[in-house]
């Protein structure tokens, strides 16, 4: 993925900017797709796992968010035959085009946060 | 900024992580906030001309959207004492550390339409 590090100027290209981060935006929409993709990177989890991971998060809201996740080709969801069946949530190969978006991310994160606690 | 390339993987960083990127998403929440800023980054705005560059956005949000934007240091409204007054919006040398999170969302955006379109 090529990153240009130049800020965007003129009216033209600002137009374009917003149409592509708006889909961006669209597909990752809400607050829990990408900390589920985090969590998920460090190995596959099943749901509890999961959801323990992200506490916060209702199980209702975890399904919801899995679902698309899987539709968007982020995760893959695979039901193992075993008694009581096993469901486990794994990383797609597509869900590391997202890593320079989710480095930058935890970057600015860190930096405003002690940013914040300075200006206490 | 740094940016680390290589993904995360362990349960430790990842925990840490979740914890960045969840204090990301919730300065930068909805869908508006990042279009705003690539908007104002053409050049300085007032409200109409921005509410014009964003279109499918209703005054009433965007008001909003300018006033979060602003309480976290990444825009100014600067009030001129023409008459009628005149509001300007313009973004603050805070708001160019956001330019890496919004050329990477940029970025994947655009081969995100593409590879949708191809799948077509």
């Amino acid at each position: 993925m090529i990153s240009q590090k130049e800020p965007v100027h003129t009216e033209e290209t600002c137009k374009a900017s917003i149409a592509a981060v708006r889909d961006t935006l669209y597909v990752l929409n809400g607050k829990w797709k990408l900390p589920i993709i985090i969590a998920l990177s460090a190995g596959p989890k099943r749901f509890k796992e999961l959801h323990r991971s992200l506490h916060e998060i209702t199980p209702k809201i975890l399904s919801k968010e899995l679902k698309e996740l899987e539709l968007n080709d982020f995760v893959t969801r695979t039901v193992y035959a075993t008694s009581p069946v096993t469901v486990e949530y794994a990383l797609t190969k597509y869900s590391q085009s997202l890593n320079n978006i989710i480095d930058e991310m935890r970057e600015w994160g860190i930096q405003h946060r002690k940013r914040i606690m300075r200006k206490k």
